[in-house]
């Protein structure tokens, strides 16, 4: 369970591999295939059989594809991963500015007499495949659906995983699987829908209150499952997983019997298209409606068992993260290196026994390795925290009762002025973003801009979203909800999002400030308008912000006063909680400014 | 030109007209017809012939339709008229809350058993009909072309109108119309079309360098045209309007030869299924690429001669308006009326010779007339200026170098605490978005927010966009950019949009502050992001905010000086072109505070 650190894939082993698929290309007739990072979850995070992109190509990012032709291997990342991903692959991949150079544009520019390009129907979602197929119209190339090829060539390819799953009791999730499934097979009856295809893990632990481990930091199981409008659900499992009783309504297959059962549906089948497997898509035709994952919805929306246990999961995590600072701050500048800061905070959280895993690999970025948004650090790239840098720290915990997700930015020593006055407008960002009272219906895009203000009137910004959903013990990126410019799914009560606005200045530091939130009717105001219902946000995390990164005089008196306000309730709920001496160090990080 | 008081419909008369409309639609075996506000070109206002939804249902809102049953007849309005269309319309027509309730859920509702709904296809855009008839498949309801049959049972409809055209000299314009033609057939060429259908007449006006007075307060001339992708335009306007000379790639051609014409295009043509008459598409079919009006973006992105047109037009405009703000502070509460206000301002507005028109209807509602967003003042309505009322003042000037539009809200005599507080969050958003500077690439919907959320924190908002776009000596409402939740298109220099923040309490108050703004490249900022391009704003408008409704405290010190740098750049641009009287009544207005 521990964090590794070690270095998973090296660029010369990309050369040959690349060989042996154009190998296989050559045999099938094919110009091209295709081998996106998703698996046939379209999950963030993939089981190592199916981590072919890495595999093939180097590059360890959790979102990327390559598109490998006869005589060149572009991979498509996006803004996060621009810098990684020089560092992880050969010479003979070719990095692609991703989505701003979309995969048909590159295809039209690299084979303009047009060719077959293979691909996996498993992994890659029917909607993808529509999309790219209606932008390729005129251009000769075809998408082609075909074996796996790197499957062909991966020699020591490990085999699916197959860990048993375990119950999610009611007392954490709050509603029996009896009531989810009863009301969300309603709602399909109600949409003229004889059943919904569910193909995504985290919907299908959900709905029937099991959690597995197939896969790194996400309690879930590999698994399709289709909800029939009638009550009944088929969940195709493979069957040496189901080792506790599920719902009575629930009927398990192995998982080979699936795509038959898709096919035998009548009637029209409610489909995510943005997930469905093109494979799924082929049996289905014309019988989808594209409804969305009827799970998704629901699930985003916390029951109060839910948001209270992920509060009390919090409060047990921040003292974790508390004593971890507290250690930090006592150490001398240029003695310690970053694996031993994500190793002592790992430690630290172990000590809760309700900790299960935890839930994405700790990033823990010192000095320039802090501009790094995604940055994992390695044996290769472990560096000393020196004085003067900033220590970007974000982490998180899978416990029984709730997910965790925190980032706190630390002064290592004595640290410079411009790095504080960005900090400080990160802050104010994130602040009023906490601060933030908004009416019901706006989505993500219409008021994440609060968290970036201060930092546009600075003539600056960061490249990611300011915040994503995060589910009750499942996903630590969680759909639909979301605070980005992409997002458009209305927020609701009960939806947990990182509220976590950065800056990141290439080659010399990095800064990030993340709270989770959970939005909430917020209660009416004298004066307010009667008939307006609004919402705000219940904070979870309780952790510190570096008093010492803060330049006071930028704040307003309302930030000024939130943040005294936020380091009270700190020392209140976590300080009884802390060994002695970090809540000592409490004292001090909490005082008023 | 002067404004009118008139009472244009009165709610008597729609009963017997919709008796009338329904007996055609008994000879036609229809069971409903659709009668939009619009004309088939879609625009904001339209000729008196055209005003065919208020003379049957005597509503007189710029927004909104009228479906006819058999047995009821629906008048769907937005938020900003709910209010309006209770007074407006006989108890024999039904309000109904639109968009919340659209027509295809209201028609399902009416006719569970189906029917045939007529409507005039040159009415409706196809866009709005393909929408509806997919909301309505499954429901046995059918739309179906027909005559329009309220110009049946219409006896004394007006005539077309059918004024001459002048030329929009280059001085203004700041391109010529060849220059214009030809960089817009380059798209289409680049777009593989042959020709694009231009039906909305500011885009015809602004491709031509014509302006035209065929309806109220926008210099527009009805007509059609066709851009072809080899440089030719064949305009499609009555001959009698064409008394100046036309750029040489012009034909001109009479109206009716518009629908034959269409018909007779080869290949691909571009057209903005979004305002194309349902009438065009019916004869293009699948020739239609849907790639918007041409001249949207290019229009909606001024040159130079358009903004500096444009700034001096609202330097005059502002001495106009602080004329009578000067005038209207000397009369003592309880003497003046609404109309009153109106007529001094447009007499003020008159005494520049470049003055063509007023923009639109001056909105002057005192007190509770002032939580009328659209009110405009009748003889019946016309109320006093009180003591401890605000006065809502939202007027504009088309002058032949630019188009005004300025709101300002006034203190009559002594105002109340709450009615300040509120004044005071509302200049809040209105200064936090003109400070705003952000990046490159955001749409409206992006950014409006700031402007909202002073009024958010104190659990207030308000049904209305937070500005529109505003052409140069055209349409004061003008696409495609918004400050709206509605508005994914990204805002470019160039662009000249509201900001036009309120607040209103129905029966009570209504506050409004709205400046004309032009988006601009922002310059750099020492310690801002290298290669982050950056936006923001260049205000135009340029006169007081009542300083006697702010409470000084509620501001930050960054408002605080936002609003006294404005003052100060009032009384320098303004203040020299003033009477002596109004200097002085600047002198105070503009005091810091």
């Amino acid at each position: 369970m521990f964090q590794s650190f070690e270095v998973t894939a090296r660029p010369e082993q990309g050369p040959p591999r690349l060989a042996a698929l154009r190998g296989e290309m050559a045999i099938e007739g094919l110009d091209g295939f295709l081998i996106p990072r998703a698996d046939a979850h379209q999950g963030e995070y993939v089981a190592p059989r199916d981590q072919r992109l890495a595999w093939l190509t180097g590059f360890t990012g959790s979102a990327g594809f390559c598109a490998v032709l006869t005589d060149v291997a572009g991979v498509f990342v996006d803004g996060r991963y621009r810098t990684q991903v020089k560092a992880q692959v050969a010479k003979e991949y070719t990095p692609v500015a991703w989505p701003e150079i979309s995969l048909s544009a590159w295809l039209k520019d690299q084979l303009p007499d047009g060719g077959k390009v293979g691909f996996d129907p498993w992994l890659h979602a029917a909607g993808q495949i529509a999309s790219t197929q209606k932008e390729l119209v005129g251009s000769n190339i075809e998408l082609v659906r075909c074996d796996n090829l790197v499957d062909r060539v991966w020699e020591d390819q490990p085999e699916p995983p197959m860990n048993p799953i375990k119950a999610h009791p009611i007392e954490f999730a709050g509603e029996t699987a009896d009531s989810k499934i009863t009301r969300l097979a309603k709602t399909l009856q109600e949409a003229g829908c004889t059943a919904a295809v569910i193909t995504l893990p985290d919907s299908i632990m959900w709905l029937l209150n099991i959690r597995g481990s197939d896969i790194g930091y996400n309690p879930v199981a590999h698994g399709f499952a289709i909800l029939h409008a009638d009550g009944q659900v088929d969940l195709f499992m493979a069957s040496k997983k189901l080792v506790v009783p599920l719902a009575d309504q629930v009927t398990s297959h192995e998982p080979d019997g699936f795509l038959d059962a898709v096919a035998a549906l009548k009637g029209k089948v409610q489909v995510d298209l943005g997930t469905l497997p093109q494979a799924v898509a082929d049996v289905l035709n014309d019988q989808m409606v594209d409804g969305g994952d009827p799970c998704a919805l629901p699930k985003a929306c916390k029951n109060d068992a839910e948001i209270e246990g992920s509060a009390e999961a919090h409060l047990r995590d921040a003292v974790a993260v508390i004593e971890t600072l507290c250690w930090l701050d006592a150490q001398a500048p240029g003695t310690l290196t970053e694996t031993q800061v994500v190793t002592r905070l790992e430690e630290n959280r172990r000590r809760d026994n309700a900790l299960q895993d935890i839930s994405f690999d700790t990033i823990a970025g010192t000095g320039p390795n802090g501009a790094i948004m995604h940055y994992r650090v390695t044996e290769e790239t472990d560096s000393r925290l020196e004085d003067g840098h900033l220590l970007v720290l974000d982490s998180g915990g899978q416990y029984l009762d709730g997910t965790t997700d925190i980032t706190r930015t630390v002064a290592i020593g004595t640290v410079g002025d411009e790095e504080k006055a960005c900090f400080t407008r990160v802050l104010k960002g994130m602040v009023n973003l906490s601060m933030l009272r908004w009416p019901s219906g706006l989505a993500g895009r219409d008021i994440e801009g609060i968290a970036r203000e201060p930092l546009w009137a600075a003539g600056q910004d960061f490249n990611h979203g300011v915040g994503h959903g995060v589910g009750a013990y499942l996903s630590v990126h969680e759909g639909p909800q979301r605070l980005s410019k992409v997002s458009h799914v209305p927020l609701k009560p009960g939806m947990i999002l990182s509220n976590e606005p950065g800056y990141y200045r290439e080659g010399s530091f990095g800064i990030r400030i993340e709270n989770l939130v959970v939005v909430q009717d917020a209660a009416p105001l004298p004066g307010g308008d009667d008939d307006r219902a609004m919402l705000n946000w219940r904070t979870l995390t309780y952790v510190p912000i570096d008093r010492r990164l803060i330049v006071v005089e930028m704040l307003t008196s309302a930030e000024r006063a939130w943040l005294n306000a936020y380091h009270r309730d700190v020392a209140e709920k976590i300080g009884p909680r802390l060994s002695d001496e970090a809540r000592r160090w409490l004292d001090t990080a909490t005082a008023p400014i």
